[in-house]
This record gives structure tokens, sequence and C-alpha cells, in this order.
């Protein structure tokens, strides 16, 4: 099947928060691509990563990144799909860094941000299902089986004394 | 034309910041709906507009808020559509608080945000336009046409001295 | 004997800091109940359970909750009951994000906001036995005396350089 | 009418903010009493308003205060009555100061925190009726009317294009 | 020896910073005494503290607290002797509640503030030493070797390779 | 009558804070001198004062400095006066940088750090008058005329509903 | 004269704080070329620019940004030339997000990051002369010169009081 | 060979994260010389470093330092090279407060800033290699090495699930 996302991310190091992304999108069943792309080092493969997406068959983008994290910005700035970005915590400040240098973009060229770290990683995959599930009925429904499976895991145990 | 956008802010005051939302829907020929829906003081009518949302044809939600803005995370928790949110500045924390109260949201409820203000909510409408450009080959093209005009307007004019 | 308080948390998780409510809320003597409810994946229950709160006997809710923390506002949006939010420490900002989503709320709509963390949980017992004690003599006075203690416990043992 | 609420604040400087809390205290038909208290220019004044309050039969204290805010907190020290703090801006920080000098008490004292500046200072008095409807069905009626009517405002009138 | 400085701090908490203080007191050999006085648990403590450490012969105040840390500016508020205000660091906001709710003080009443936690304990009873130094000889001139000797430390051993 | 107060500061643009601290001196009746030594662009200036202070009879140094402020730090590392620093609003960081650079000192060279802007600059008049008043009992007696007429002021016009 | 200095920006309304760049590099008499280069808009000539500045004879970048600011790094990302940094001031949040977005580089590739608005603009030429000056000995003199004055300027003027 | 990059860092707990600079300078082959120098603790050390590190050939100096880090700041004060400031992680507020007090830095006397922490540390002598290149083509030669060999890196091992 062919790749509907694609999972990109900064470094190796971040592997550990967007992992959860991959997890989400295996629960899903949404094909997907993953790849380390470096904005910094290897800023030509970014550039033809975003060029070609979109004829490679990509409908959403998701970018992991952390620090001055410019990967899912310049992502945006050569593409028309969505881009999704995850600010991966910083070691120093928490991940406050990563998170206003990827939601502070100018008028002209978006980046949907998610929350800082596993929770960002996680919603990143579910907004990708919620954005190809127009298209895609077996996506909705697998959405909704999945909402509604964590709605009643709430209320089927509302006890917060027992484990 | 039905309407495939749904524009929905907490206040009547968060217009100056949430009508670039709507001036670019329009530059872009995207069909829209607004109104304003307070999740504090409306929450009835927060939870029925989002329920009834995706019946109605909308595809997509922009929601703008200032302060505690609970606005976009409590419509995503009533809807599988992709909900788009806009921080909007508040007068004492320059929006540190909306950005922090929409971005944050826990795993399981996403939330697409974007940037403080006036950007934000230019950026939520072309966000929009590119998740419905997969299904509406003409937004598609106007967002492309829109995104080379804006380009276009840089390499025109590169002078910062000029005005 | 009828529960006063209501207790609620969004998630399993908040439990090591909001047992310390319960725990002052036993040391006091008030009658509570308890239990899990998510703003954001059980929407529903949160409002018919702030709606009927009142109904059932409830004087005074205590809500804590993490990140994009709308359980103490949105509950405050249903009910005329006094919520007392308690923001729970997030993994990645400290629960600054907590204090921010869960203090700022606009003009109509109040959330007695208490400190960050167990102390904050602790505290949101200690208020809503002051808010009580005004119809219920026995709670004023185990508050009177649970307050002399504390003030005993330092006074009684003033050198710091002693365990 | 006897005096409900005490409504105190650390300089005439405040009173543009928290004149607020007086408006709609006299909108809800609470009776109050209101002052200059200064924690640090009259702290044995706040002392004696503070042991003083119940025994007038003040049932909830309003405190508003800016900067190095200690007046909620140790008006809250020297008192069982529920002590409300308002953080006013202040002219450097925009009240992060103020609102972190009211809010972080520690574990034993509570302070019930609202929202920084006017949106506080209303809600202090909301939260107030709140709790003071317990026992004056009056408050509770009006209160009830007055959140009834901010509902119906915004139901009336959805147009945010419309002034 | 009668004390010169007075070390109090809000809680046996504060006493692994606290006893920094103690510890270059003294290095320097200066006459001190400590206690613990809560803002909040012994407001009345604080206050007659406060007065009467003039008339004891109390030349300097320090005073240690954390969070919403009051006692550095209510002692301040109740006596004409220098105040040195250490701030503690929180285990949630990693200082800067402490560090405003000291430095912050409005016109009137100071508060000499010195860093967060280990560092601000050692250079409070530096500055107390700086302080006393103008009527007692002896303090000035172990003031001058204390120092002279921290220069020689970092002269002596210049290469940071070596341990 | 010889000074016993330096008022230094960073830059011409700091005169209108620091003002305070001189309007303050003058109040009090204390002998000063007041003069801009610039960290960054006159340090062999800041190093010949700070070495010289002492000799020429000052016995406090009061220094204000904005953005990375280092004029107080590099004074007091030259001298062994008590220096009080005060932190100048910079135009970008509403003086979050000047309070950080001026009062996160490292162990072993103290400098007492005031509030941001005018409060700080009154104030370390006032601290240097708490100083200065062991030796000198008329400053002492001004000192207490000071704080009792704020005190007074307070007392006298409680009602900030009157001008 | 070949121009020396490549100075950027992403977007015109970065002139007004920009141009303090351009003056400084006239006052220092090195040649200089401007140009507005969008990462967001142009990120193409963004990418050529980088470049080829090498090759026609740019020694350093001076590159100022708003917002999530990816120009510098992007830029310093092709190039090996040092690129210097400016924060251009947001309209929201005083230019935090502009610096953390410049500064906080991964390792591997390099940016040199000045103070937020005007003074890091001007600052961005000094260095660029302070780099240039090894290899161009009257750039040298001239900021010898330049920072002569600037001291000279202080110490012929150094009462505040006076304008 | 006569050193040509000066490393200096305020205290021998500098050491983990500067040691990261040495590294890098020996992988790039540059001559350097390393010494801890305290702004505070031996100020004419700092001094007579920064005034005589030019005739004695240093071309670049890193300076690295924490909390109130005036390190860098000062040394740009005494010298007319590039000054390279690494804000090395406090303990306390996690470099935010070194990253300030570096970087802010007024007009007239500019601190070329890198990242806080290890990456900092890195790319200082990145910067510093960038800076040398005009003159030492192989140092130029290296630094292209360095760089291509971080590209080909990334994308000889582009699968994130591989370790």
């Amino acid at each position: 099947m062919n790749a509907l996302v694609g999972v990109i991310m900064g470094s190796k190091s971040d592997w550990s928060t967007m992992s959860h992304s991959i997890d989400m999108l295996e629960t899903l069943g949404i094909a997907y691509e993953v790849q380390v792309v470096s904005a910094h080092r290897t800023p030509d493969l970014l550039f033809s990563y975003a060029e070609q997406a979109h004829e490679r068959g990509i409908q959403v983008i998701i970018a992991g990144a952390g620090g001055a994290a410019h990967l899912p910005g310049m992502c945006a700035a050569k593409t028309h799909l969505p881009v999704l970005g995850v600010p991966v915590q910083s070691s120093m400040l928490s991940g406050v860094d990563s998170l206003l240098s990827i939601v502070q973009m100018p008028a002209g060229v978006p980046v949907a941000t998610l929350s800082i770290g596993k929770a960002g990683a996680i919603n990143a995959a579910l907004l990708a299902a919620s954005i190809l599930s127009h298209q895609h009925p077996q996506i909705l429904q697998t959405l909704h089986q999945y909402r509604e499976r964590q709605t009643q895991a709430v209320l089927a145990n509302p006890d917060p004394r027992e484990a």
C-alpha cells in the first residue's frame, strides 16, 4: 500500500518521541514512510523530500524537531501539503524553544503545531487520520473506533484509586 | 455553495483577529460560515455546534480564542473533523496563555495550533485550504496561485529600502 | 453521609497529585466523592457531572488537570457551584501550561485556582472547608483545629538544624 | 445591610482594576465594604482587618494586589474565611509576578486565585456570589439570572461581523 | 557574643539551602541566630520577630523562602533593618516564583534579593558581612581575606582540565 | 558633606529610572554622588570607580543597568562595599533580562537586587538608608519618619474611590 | 568596491530594525549588499543566495528575522561563511520567539546570535567588522576609532542630569 | 603552533560543557589555549587576558559562563577580537539566565552568542573555524570536510528505527 503519511524527524535522537506517531499510525491502519531528514545537516534532502512528497502520493507530512526546530516550517515552505509539527522536548528549555520555533510561523506558510513531546507525536497521527478521513472511509471508521474506545476506557474505570 | 469551513470564536472581541481568517478564505474562494461560540458562556451551543458540523457538510473547523482558550480543545473533543486553533493575543500575557491552553492538548484529542494573532488567523485559512485541496482541485489550484504570488511579490521587490 | 465535595480529575495519572486533596478532606472529616472525568475524552460525562452535582448535594467541586487543563473551566461553565482548580504539574513545562489554562478564565465564569501540584491539592481541600464552614460548624471547628495544629508544629520545633 | 464581602487592595492604584469587583457585587446585589490595606505599608492594619473580618460578619474577602503581591496570602494567614486573590497587572512583568506571588501558596494556607486584571476582578465577585449562594437564596437567584443573561447575550447576537 | 545576624526561613525544608548561609557566617566569624518562622503558618511570630530584632541587637536579617515567598517582604514591612531575601528553589517552577515574590517589592519597602538557591544563601552571608564591616573592622578584615582566598584559588589552579 | 552613597548607571537613558534613587536620597538627607559609568563602553572607569569608592568615603554603591546588565555585578567584583543593583526595564523583554543578569550572581560575589524599574530605584535609596542607619542616627530617624509617613498616608485615606 | 557583508532579512517589515546594521556598516566603511530573502516565501532564493555568497566575495552574512525566525539558521546550513543572526522583535512575544528560534541551533551548524532588535542590528555590523579586521587593517583601524569614540563620549559627559 | 583561539570559562564546573569546544577545535586542527578566568572572582585577570589576547596572536575568544554570565560581555568590552559566548546551563533556570546575560548586550559591544550548553560549545568551535577560514585555507578545508561528513552521516543512515 502506498504511503499516505510521511514522517520525518531532524535526528535519530528524536525517535524516542516520534516513534509514538508511528505506533499510532499503525494502530489506525494508515500507510506511512519514515526517515531522518535534518534541516541543518541535510538541507538539500529536505527540499527534495518536500518537493517530491506530493507526487509520491504523500498527503500529510508529520515533522518532529527540537531546539531551533526549523524542519516543519522549511518543509511547509516547499510543499502545499499539510505539515504537522511536533515540538520535541529539548534538554535545556523543556521544549519551549522547539514549540515557539515551530508554531510562530509568519503569515503565508502554516504549520499545524501539536503539543510538546509524546502527546504531540500521538496527536499528529490522529490529526493526520482526521485530515485523511474525508477521502478514506476506512480511516474515518478506525478513527471513530479509536476515539470511542478511549472514551469507554475512562467510563469503564472511573475510580482513580484503582490501578 | 455549502460551507466547507466553520469559523468560530469565543467572543466578538476576537473578531479583529479572526476576520483575517475570513478574508483569506474569501481570497481562496472557500465557502465558510462564521459565528461566535463561547466555550464558557455557551457550552451547550459549543457541543451542538461541534456535534453537528460534520453532518452539515463542514470539513474543517477554525476556532479562535484567548486567555484560558478552551474553545478549540473542547470543540475537538466533540468532533472528528480537523480543528485548527488560533491563539488570540490576550491583553495581559501577550498570548502565551492562549497558546499554551490551545497547543498542550493531551494525547488522544489533537488541535492543530497556528501562530498567535493575525498571522495565525491567516494561516488557519491557508491550512484549511491545504487540507481541502485533496478533494477540491479548484482549491488546490487557488492555493498554488496564492503561494506563487507571494513568492513573486518578494522576488519582484527585493530592496528593503524601497517602500 | 452525603458527599459535600466532588473531586474530579482528568486522568488516572493525576491521582498521585489529587490524592492529597482526598487525604486532607478525610483529615477534615468532610464527605466527598471522587472520580475520573476527562474533558477531552469524556466531554458528555463532564457536562452531566457538572449539571447534576448541585442536585446531588455537592456544594464544592475540586477539579485537577494538567497540560491544556480544560476540566476546571468547562466544569465551571456548566454549574453555579464554586469550582476549585488544581494545576497538575505537566512533564514538559513544570505546570505553567496547566496553571495558565486554569487561572486565565474570561470574565463571567470564575475558577478558584490553587498552587501547582501537591500543595494546591491540599489547599483545595482546605479552601473547600473554608467555604463549607459557614453552614457546617463542625467543619469550621475542625478547620480551626487543623490550622492551630500546624501553627503549633512550627512553634514547638523552631530549630531548622533538628530533624 | 451588613457587608458580606470585604474588598481590599494594596494601593489606590489598584482601584482601576478592583472597581470591577465592586461593580459586579452591586450588579449581584451583594453588600460589601471596600478599603485600601497595604501589606507592606500597613501590616498591622492588615492583621487586624483579617482577624476581625469574621466577627464583623464578613464571609468572603477579595484581595487585589500587584508585583510582590503579599496581601491575599498574608490575609489568608490570619483568617479562616475564604480569601479570593486578584493579580493586578504590574507595569513591568504583565502581572506574571503578581500571579505567581498570589497563587503559589504553600500547603496549609490557600488563596483562591483569579485571572490577572479586570477579568479576575469581575470573577472574584462572581465566585463570592457562588460561595455565598448556599446560604443566601436571593444571591443564588441573581447569580443564575446574571449567567443566563450572559449566555443569552451570546446566543442573541452570534454574528461577529455585527457590532 | 550577641547575634548580629538573624537567619530565618519559612520551613524546615528550606534548611538544605539556608544552611549555606550559616556555614558562611561561621566562616566569616559573624555571630548569628537561626530559626524557622513561617509567614503563613506563624504570622504573629513573624511580626514579633521582626519588631524585636533590632532591640535584641540584630543588625541584618536573612530570610529564605520558596514559592509564594512572603517571608522576606513581610519581615521588611515590620523592621527598618536591612532584610536580605534568598529565593529557595521551588519544586515546580525552578524558583522563578520565589524570585519574583521576593524581588518585586513595591516602592517604600525594600528587600535585598540574592540569587536563587545555594549561591544566594552563601551570598546573603557575604552581603551581611559587607554591611556589617563598616562598624566591625574584624569582619571587614575577614571578608577581605575570604575574597582574596577565592581569587587566589582561581589563579593558582587555572587549568580546567585538572581536577 | 562627603558623599556616602555612589549612584552609577550604565547609560544616560537609565536616568529616567535612576533619578528616583536620587530623589529619595535627597528626601532622606543622604549625601550622594552620581555619574554614568558604562561596564561595556568604559570598563576601566568602572574598575577604578569601584576600587576607589571606599577610600573616597562611599559606603554603599547603587548601580542601575538594563539588558545584559553587568554593571552591578562587575562593580561588586571590585569592591567590598555593598552593591545595590537596580534592573532597568529594557525595551524588549520588560526587564527580565536585566533582573536575571543582576540577581543570578555566583556564590562569592553578592549583589543586593531590587525590583525592576522605578520601584527598585526608590527602594535602593531606602535600603542604603537602612544600611547606613547603624552608624548614622540621623539617617535612622529620617528613615523612621519616612516610613511612618507612608503608613499614615494609607491610614488617613483608606477609601480607594476617593482620589 | 566588492561587498564583503551580505545583509538579508525575511521581510520588508524588518527594515526598521535592520537599517541599523546598514547605518553602522556605512559608519565603519564596510562594503555591503542588502536584500529581502524570505526563508518561507522564497526558500529557493535563500538556498541560492547562501550557496553563492562565498564565490561572490561575501565574507560575512548578517540575517535578521522575527517570529519563527528560520532565515539565519537555514542560511548557515547552506554556507561555511559566518552567519550573524539578529532577532527582530515580534509583535506578540517581545522577540523571545525570534531569539530562541535563532540561537538554539543544534550542534554542527552555528549561528552567531546578537541582541534582540536595534542593538542587535548595530552589533551585527560591529561583529562583522571585528571578523573582517584580521584581513582588512583599514576596518580594524576604523573599528578602533569607533569604539574609542564611544568610550570618550561617556567619559566626556558623565553627568546623567545633563542632556 | 601558536594558539589562534582562546577558550576561557568562569569556573571549573563549566568544563563539562566547555570541553566540547576543545574537542571540536582538536577535530578541526585549530591551535588553542584554555584557562579558567572568572569575571567575578578574578576581574583583573579577565581584563589583562582580554587586553593581551590580540598581541599574543589570539584571533577569536570563546567564553563560556553560567548564571549572571558576565564573562563574555566584559571580555568583549576589553578587546576588538570576536568574542563567542556559550551560555552554560545553570542548575536553577535551565540556562535562560545565562543566555539573556550573554546575548542582550547593548549597542556598541557585541557578543556572538551560541546555543545553551553542549551544542553551543561545539558550535563555538565551528564558528571560530568559519571566522578563521578566510585566512587559513587548511581550516576552511577541514571545516568543509567536517560538515560534509556530518551530512553524509545522515544520508547514509536515514532510518530512525536502526541504531
